[in-house]
């Protein structure tokens, strides 16, 4: 391809994402479909498949926005400055936490989109979105190397990916009328409660090795 | 209604029931048309609206039989006698942790359904299916009276559906191949290890009170 339309295509790409974004904002994953899109960004739906190589790219596309924007909004509540003692790295977890929290409150839609999202025809998630997605656990991460130094990295990165599944599931339920429904500033203290407790019981995450694997787990 | 059209009522609900809960099962929710309903148990799609007020109820009327599932399932892993000391009441939590971990992996698709449904027209859950869950709930609260004696019943139970839910955010991120891939084993020792530290950490649910409230939340 010549430069020109490299950019045209490119142009065409951000717009598309643009288009897929507004309607995943407002509508949800669920409302998305290929001839909406094609005809609110002026294309045909054949050219939508040119530029990508099937919906689930677009929509990783609007995936990447939303971790992007996630990102951010933990970067800016963790403390700038190195942890002084145990308990400022324990806070800067429950900062995480509320941020998370808040987060999916004010982009409700958009972030249960990025849960819901399955890949079809059991493809596999592009390198470039997990590598994304690391570099948002890497966020809880680093309080975890004041809170637990025995971890190695392996099992750093995989203590942080389970605590927040556990904070997501939180703020999930949550955030659902089902099963829990709690004034928001009383799940704001659930949230940190939770979070604390697992902080101040930290020996017990100290067993778990590179693999993931802990000891002493009863049969069921 | 005489008793003859009563029990044919009653039948053709179960029958309803039961043709929906196949579908869901092999299809998941979205899998679920009245359509198919009325096809594979002979009747016509008005019937079915003659039985059931709308598709939601019908639909509850699974989830409600999932509901019963777990319930046997996690009540056939706890410790039937009382708890002999602070460490029986700990390790049943992790039990019951583990125990639905397990039933989600085996029954993953009825298990989703049942937590992908959403009410239409912001209809509110009905009363009787609230209470099952209620119930379900009862049987994380009871290792909780031996290890946060100071919370009141009302704290209790917000304290186990907080948990609940953290669980369930590990179990369900774990299962899916999406954030979380830990061989099946090492998803157990994650579960297992984090359960044990939020009931090493126990100290921190103390400040919760009955409003679910606890004291001290940064603000953001």
């Amino acid at each position: 391809m010549i430069a020109t339309q490299k950019n045209r295509h490119a142009a065409l790409r951000e717009r598309l994402i643009d288009a897929a974004e507004r309607i995943i904002t407002v509508n949800g994953l669920a409302g998305l479909r290929a001839r909406d899109l094609a005809r609110e960004v002026g294309c045909s739906v054949g050219t939508i498949y040119n530029v990508f190589e099937h919906l689930d790219e677009l929509i990783l596309g609007v995936g990447s926005r939303t971790l992007a924007m996630l990102d951010t909004a933990l970067g800016a509540v963790r403390l700038a400055r190195p942890y002084g003692s145990m308990e400022d790295a324990a806070e800067d977890l429950v900062r995480l936490a509320l941020a998370y929290l808040e987060f999916a409150a004010e982009h409700t839609v958009r972030w249960r989109a990025l849960f819901e999202h399955r890949m079809s025809e059991a493809r596999a998630l592009p390198q470039w979105f997990v590598d994304q997605q690391h570099a948002l656990f890497a966020q809880v991460e680093r309080p975890l190397v004041t809170l637990v130094p025995e971890l190695d990295p392996d099992a750093r990165r995989t203590v942080a990916r389970t605590l927040f599944s556990a904070v997501h599931g939180i703020v999930a339920l949550g955030l659902e009328e089902k099963l829990i429904s709690l004034p928001f500033g009383d799940l704001r203290d659930q949230l940190a409660a939770t979070v604390r407790a697992i902080t101040a019981g930290r020996d017990e995450l100290r067993s778990i090795d590179s693999a993931g694997r802990g000891a002493d787990v009863p049969q069921c």
